[in-house]
């Protein structure tokens, strides 16, 4: 049925690590299909790597060069696939490439939340592609659907688990009772947590993530310096049980959602989240993406957040995309900013609170901590006493007092957890966690 | 930043019931954003409805027309939207707009499915968009993601829970233990079910959702008459516990995927699927859609699968792509058949099987039976033997055995199962209910 142009469009490969490997072989071995796809053949033209020494595969050996900037230059490049990470080398040749005229296809989330706001318009005014489904949630397919299936509704929220190290850490510390350190540690020996975890663990991956689903849901740029983090270093086992015993569990998720203001809400935390909630039982390294819109409903997308091949199928899927436009004289479409909402700071998110702390054990104690709560406009929904184990054996002068508030303002609740600190009844650190999903 | 044409796009509505009373709404109330995101305003032109008479929203009074066939001819339209269902008019006139060059957007899966082996081409050789994301799935993004973000990859299987109806009533079954009829009256006293529920409980609106799934996923035209179709009128409580008792639940689900020949098998049924797979805890009136894909993996998408606001959700998405390609003079992906793949007849499946019947009794019933399957070539993998329990105790003479089998041919089952039927030792029908996710 379809007519194929001969003339093939060239492709230049940055980068060749796990990822660009599986790229570079869906590109070769499924040919025939995707110039099927196209309407024209794609010609791998070439590869650029850091260095010549590594071991590659027999096929690509003579496709290598270590100058990317050449590579991108030479002014015949139809589309540009950026997999080598990193801002500073990434940032500069896809600029390059966008200035040869090249569309673009990358991975990279963390150039798109740091730079984006510049190199989507550079894209733009040079009429080129630029698309990165690879970024967010590896296979899953949530760029398209936000952007374009959903691009009539409203959406309301978008939450999801878009970090496989953390949600795999939790996991273990939810179903092993692992403490996190533990937990860090067996990720890292399977291979599941990098030697510094910090991007993972600290919630910057996450983050960047965060800004490009919140930018695309709500047609506005948000500056990843807008994004409230933090990470999960922090989280204790007495968290998790505590999330237990009210049949939840405790996630990182990014969480954008608009507030009643009109101000939209960007963030990456430890959550608690009821059972009953779908991504409560995303577990181990699987991504979640969850979407509240005004006429759709709720829409969940699960997949595998990570890995070579997954994410090459993100990649390719843009290339095809990219390329079919490009053998059209189109471009698909743009980012949209239209909206230009205001992201609020965390002090303005409204949202429920879950509260952990140690009190004297005695009467007027829990009439005082109900007062400090009333004090600051906090309306309390349950409260748990708690006996406290300590070595073995019942402390005796000492209660946990477990509470979940209803809606409060995040200002006001960090001014009551001062109080409550300063509370002459409380005995401990104030731990709280924020709740969605209830 | 972005600029707009102030010449607005022309848009003609067919039909003005749940759903399109909802997509009226949406492009009014919603049109400043709409035309931001398009670049475009749109106008709805008029309305058309087959009587003037029925209650409709003030603000839409002024737009109705009975003549769809004149409002579709005039000539000036962009875009027709059609919700009237059905397959004659329908048909005609999505025929009628295409040859005005219009471009379409349908939420008909039962038109698609009988006619989009000609209305495709139609749309193709006329320069115009035929998009159709609320045909399949409500507003859960399933064609998007098949089509474009999965286009790179190489899809094994596409299954999905794709009928409210028919969910509702196997949950019902599943949950509190109703027998068929029971449960399907529940049904239409809740107007989950209509009055006549044929297509929804016989498979038939499932059928059609697979052709459309089947059809992108594996870039062919599947015919709707290659399509197997079983529905859920014959399943038994007995088959729902037996089920249970293995850890598993019976959906009604719509499958296609390939065979180790090449060809694809699209067909719809009853289906045990195990507690663990994540299709089984989708309930209610949700849809999921279960793909599994050489290198992306396993994904899943899951939402509200019908509705007024939900369909019209994907309604609106569609048609501010079909709009905003329509004001750039382009049109999207072309339904892609270049694969061209045979779809093999329900007897070449090969899948996992359970069966149950009732035996005498006795010693050597079971070398009997075993002896029939393995003259079919059908391995065993586990077999129960049960006490069956008649008006409150529990019969002497017979048991009823329930048979998990590996992976076998369709044909070799068949063909068993009439040998069973004519063994002595057999006393009861011989029940099977084919297994996926296992």
């Amino acid at each position: 049925m379809t007519q194929i142009d001969e003339q093939p469009l060239k492709v230049a490969l940055l980068g060749c690590g796990v990822v660009g490997t599986q790229v570079a072989r869906l590109i070769i071995e499924q040919g025939a299909d995707l110039t099927a796809r196209i309407g024209r053949p794609l010609e791998l033209v070439g590869i650029a790597v850091r260095s010549l020494d590594r071991p590659r595969p027999v096929k690509l050996q003579s496709l290598l060069t270590t100058d990317a900037d050449a590579l991108v230059s030479r002014g015949d490049i139809d589309i540009v696939i950026e997999l080598i990470g990193g801002e500073t080398d990434a940032g500069r040749l896809i600029r390059l490439a966008i200035d040869h005229g090249a569309s673009v296809v990358t991975a990279n989330k963390a150039l798109l939340a740091s730079q984006g706001e510049s190199i989507f318009p550079a894209a733009e005014r040079a009429g080129v592609d630029l698309y990165y489904e690879a970024a967010v949630a590896g296979a899953i397919p949530i760029i398209r659907p936000l952007r374009e299936s959903l691009v009539g509704d409203s959406i309301q929220v978008v939450m999801g688990i878009v970090n496989g190290t953390t949600n795999y850490i939790l996991d273990k510390m939810t179903t092993e009772g692992m403490d996190y350190q533990t937990a860090l540690v067996q990720a890292q020996d399977l291979g599941y947590a990098e030697a510094d975890p910090t991007a993972d663990v600290e919630g910057h991956d996450a983050a960047a993530k965060a800004v490009l689903l919140a930018s695309i849901a709500f047609h506005t740029w948000v500056s990843d310096s807008a994004v409230y983090c933090e990470g999960i270093s922090r989280v204790m086992p007495g968290d998790i049980r505590a999330a237990r015993d009210l049949d939840c569990v405790v996630k990182l998720l990014a969480v954008a959602n608009t507030l009643d203001d009109g101000r939209i809400s960007v963030r990456v935390h430890p959550t608690m989240v009821p059972n009953s909630h779908p991504l409560a039982s995303v577990g181990g390294a699987y991504n979640a993406i969850f979407v509240e819109a005004a006429a759709a409903g709720r829409l969940m997308f699960v997949g595998p957040g990570a890995g070579g091949a997954p994410t090459a199928s993100a990649v390719v899927g843009d290339l095809v995309t990219v390329a079919r436009n490009r053998a059209r004289g189109v471009v698909g479409p743009r980012q949209s900013v239209y909206a230009d909402r205001e992201v609020a700071p965390i002090g303005a998110l409204r949202t429920r609170y879950f509260l952990r702390f140690r009190v004297t054990d005695e009467p007027g104690v829990l009439a005082a901590v109900a007062s400090i709560f009333a004090n600051h406009h906090i309306s309390v929904q349950t409260v748990q006493q708690m006996p406290v184990d300590e070595a073995g054996s019942v402390a005796r002068d000492v209660a946990e007092l477990r509470m979940m508030t209803h809606v409060a303002g995040e200002d006001d609740l960090l001014d009551c957890v001062a109080a409550l600190k300063a509370a002459p009844q409380v005995r401990s650190d104030v731990r709280f966690i924020r709740v969605e999903g209830i």
